[in-house]
């Protein structure tokens, strides 16, 4: 059994790990076709003869594989409430079939309000294999303070 | 045959009405199951319970959402490089299944640099069909200008 993590277990400054996502062409195309269906996104022949001279990952879906590591690594443990604003969300470099994706999150700031909850501010970066930063973002979300007993 | 627009044939202040995508429950949960696997998210008896009293969509399929509109509506027309930023991506109200999102989308500016191509900013919103605004943001893409002949 997992403890739940409340706001005031959270400490500024503090940096967690994610896992590895690694993005297929299979998915990448699947996404974008259902998502984001522009040309260099899900034609290949389109892809091939364009700016990045192949498939690349809608950004959306950068962003989808962010929020789905971040849930399983780090999220799912804490009592979130929801959250409230993506900012600076920056892509930085293509993401290409075969990208095996990992990164961190950084607790920011953490302000408690009087609704028995803080705005808890993270900011997080995305690697491919070679290291480099594909993504980048800071979110906002509430959690909940600790229930008084 | 649909005619290419590049950044030249875009005008500041331009608004663009999207069209409408219902959120069903199975499209809600299964979106959340893949990306954003936190309880309010894909289990109606956690959700029922909860903050919300019931599931909402996460908010990366919210934005999902506004991709998919805007591309099919906008900006598969133009000749767009590649997104940039997303700046100020606000989850305003909860989104629900059965709830039908439609929005604009208004060019906010556009700033050519010295490699054939213009930033363009966007700012967009959804909003459900009571009307009430559900997300907003602003957009920084890369658009072809006209190449020369």
């Amino acid at each position: 059994m997992t403890l739940t993590i409340y706001a005031e277990d959270l400490r500024k400054g503090a940096a967690h790990q994610l896992g590895s996502h690694t993005v297929t062409e299979a998915e990448l195309v699947e996404f974008a076709a259902q998502w984001d269906p522009q040309g260099f996104h899900i034609d290949r022949s389109v892809a091939d003869a364009g700016q990045f001279g192949g498939l690349i990952a809608s950004g959306i879906h950068t962003l989808a594989i962010y929020q789905r590591l971040s849930v399983v690594g780090i999220f799912d443990d804490w009592a979130v409430i929801a959250g409230r604003e993506l900012r600076s969300v920056r892509f930085l470099r293509p993401v290409r079939p075969g990208d095996a994706l990992t990164g961190t999150v950084v607790i920011e700031d953490i302000v408690f309000d009087d609704r028995a909850r803080a705005l808890v501010t993270t900011s997080a970066e995305l690697v491919d294999g070679a290291g480099d930063r594909v993504l980048s973002l800071l979110m906002d979300a509430y959690v909940h303070a600790r229930p008084s007993t």
